[in-house]
């Protein structure tokens, strides 16, 4: 089974990367971008499990390895 | 107006931040993850156009800027 993860900055949170890219975007005369934010998004493949229990797992990931939780949020997509 | 860009990996090429990924979850304990594939996510503000030319520009910046269209793919998604 599949899942997705998205880590994101916490609101309020500098994103010195995201700032850079949208100066970067009007210094190459694509204009228009008023504001960039980046973040992480992953692709999980697992063992076929109940969508809850992988639901579980891939949050206890997220809390102990993936996100620093102190600055970034995440969000769990399980499919099917 | 918002948008979201996702940059991921293509298929067949060698993720290492995945591998380690999948090798730590079983090191601390949460089993049942066979494979972690790491993209990037972004969000974008742009200012108020038409949704076919937020696209245009967004595709632009991903093919300059934002992705490595050699080993990378990208997906944008503008809302509205």
């Amino acid at each position: 089974m599949k899942a997705k993860i998205y880590v994101t900055l916490r609101r309020g949170v500098l994103d010195p990367q995201g700032k850079a890219i949208t100066a970067s975007l009007g210094h190459i005369g694509i204009g228009g971008v008023e504001d960039v934010r980046v973040g992480k998004y992953m692709e999980v493949r697992l063992h076929d499990m109940g969508k809850e229990e992988a639901t579980r797992r891939l949050d206890e990931a997220c809390r102990r390895l993936l996100a620093n939780t102190v600055i970034e949020d995440y969000r769990i997509e399980v499919e099917g």
